[in-house]
């Protein structure tokens, strides 16, 4: 039986001072982990796993992912999610979609639907609403008053609060998921790494299970996941790809980040150019960590 | 001075019998290679060359891009893009657009406003309405008589008439380009391979720039572009990189397709698992060639 673990994180960027607001992150990390570690050790896939984890980040105000998510320059919230799955690298993302409370289960709709692997806009929402998931009100529902003020202000605080997880489960599956709100005053319709296969998430059971967070231009150019994977491929240990994908990949392009990343023997990676990364990690064999700096 | 090189294509898929839509085909492809030629002849930089072929191919009707374009499930037309310039793979696409007359022409203007890479939807048709780009009326200007018939009888013709090009400057510059109207019959709303990076598009003028088309949703979980950009890297030849690439990664996840690709030394490769792929090509070295099957 492998190793079960899971990692996750609440987006690089910089060290927000003040120890209430980290204490909360910590606690949010926490519930996040207990979320996909309940799954993993009943005996579930790692696709549960990470969309029960990034499913309790969403709902957390603090990150930038869902509830929270940072506004474009036109004042919305658009939302990008992707699921993984590395048995068989089947992907489920959805882009630019801004009534969706959840966008991490509508991605993984997408993937359980089987048809198209990205959907994006509109039309992602109309899937959402014919399945019965949540659909609010942007305004009332998703912006917050801080995000609000952010926006009036023209600043772009916690621009890196995307979510994501990695999960290894019983049977050795391993699976990623990512959830973001973009980048504060990109412009409508932007689409980021997060839901790119090979950009900011990625799954092979072989290899292993990347999210990144960060500056999306810079990651999408490095192909920042999958430069994590090739060198698995290659017989390079985790801590070794993870590394050269954020500080050799990703830094030729100028791009600041990180990514958690776990491979098919339950190791962890957790680098990240930053000040800080939030982000929490459990193996079976270990206790539950979580950390921001 | 580098060997320049074009090469170009107008889908894989199956062979269409009848000799006068082929001699057509070969026609469309030689106006396309002189377009990118005389860019690259002049001087001018790949990126240039790739977005000048492209142009040519999505007039023509006869492919799946710009007029001529499958209808979606909903029977509209829905269109993706990317343009990549290998110097620092900046990357420039668009994603469900609806009513502009030349996507490639918006996918370039994302790359030179330098801003965001990827923009979708109604936001990306606004900032082409913003720069003087050519809107369109969708139902009369893109679609054809026999894209409305083959939708009206639920068939999928020519689903992978994708078209593409890949070119070598002067310079040492290499670039990538790629457009299409996506899968006969798709969700509404469905992003494929072709405007993602490392997917359907690549250029690292390092390496090689690669144009796929074919199955997407196989494609984007092959990462099929960046699996021959990493074979470049380790110093295999184009030839083993770009087969690789169709007949081991993309036909792992039974996905049937083809690329166009050229690296820093101007060589080509042009394979597909398909019955026949459209292609062009040109060197200084050389003279023009059309193949189809």
């Amino acid at each position: 039986m492998s190793r079960v673990a899971i990692a996750v994180h609440g987006g690089a960027g910089r060290r927000r001072p003040g120890g209430a607001c980290e204490r909360e992150i910590h606690a949010a990390l926490l519930r996040a982990l207990e979320g996909g570690r309940s799954a993993l050790e009943a005996g579930r896939p790692a696709l549960d796993a990470v969309v029960a984890a990034v499913t309790v980040l969403e709902e957390e105000e603090l990150f930038n992912a869902a509830r929270g998510s940072v506004l474009t320059e036109a004042g919305t919230v658009e939302m990008d999610a992707a699921v993984m799955r590395g048995e068989d690298r089947a992907l489920g993302a959805v882009a630019a979609v801004r009534s969706v409370r959840q966008p991490i289960k509508l991605a993984r709709l997408v993937l359980d639907r089987g048809r198209e692997a990205i959907l994006c806009g509109e039309s992602a929402e109309a899937l959402a609403d014919a399945n019965g998931l949540e659909l609010v009100a942007e305004e009332e529902d998703l912006i917050t008053e801080h995000r609000r003020q952010g926006w009036r202000r023209g600043s772009g605080s916690a621009s890196h609060g995307t979510v994501g997880a990695v999960a290894l489960d019983r049977s050795g599956g391993l699976a990623a998921a990512t959830s973001t709100g973009g980048r504060a005053g990109q412009s409508a319709g932007r689409i980021g790494d997060t839901p790119l296969p090979g950009a900011g998430t990625w799954a092979d059971s072989g290899t292993g299970a990347v999210s990144c967070t960060g500056d999306g231009e810079a990651i999408l150019r490095a192909a920042c996941a999958h430069e994590v994977h090739v060198r698995l491929r290659e017989g390079r240990s985790l801590a070794e790809a993870a590394e050269a994908a954020v500080f050799e990949e990703l830094a030729r392009f100028g791009g600041d980040g990180g990514l958690i990343a776990v491979d098919a023997q339950g190791n962890l990676a957790m680098p990240f150019s930053t000040e800080a990364m939030s982000r929490g990690w459990w193996t079976a064999k270990g206790s539950t960590h979580t950390a921001i700096a």
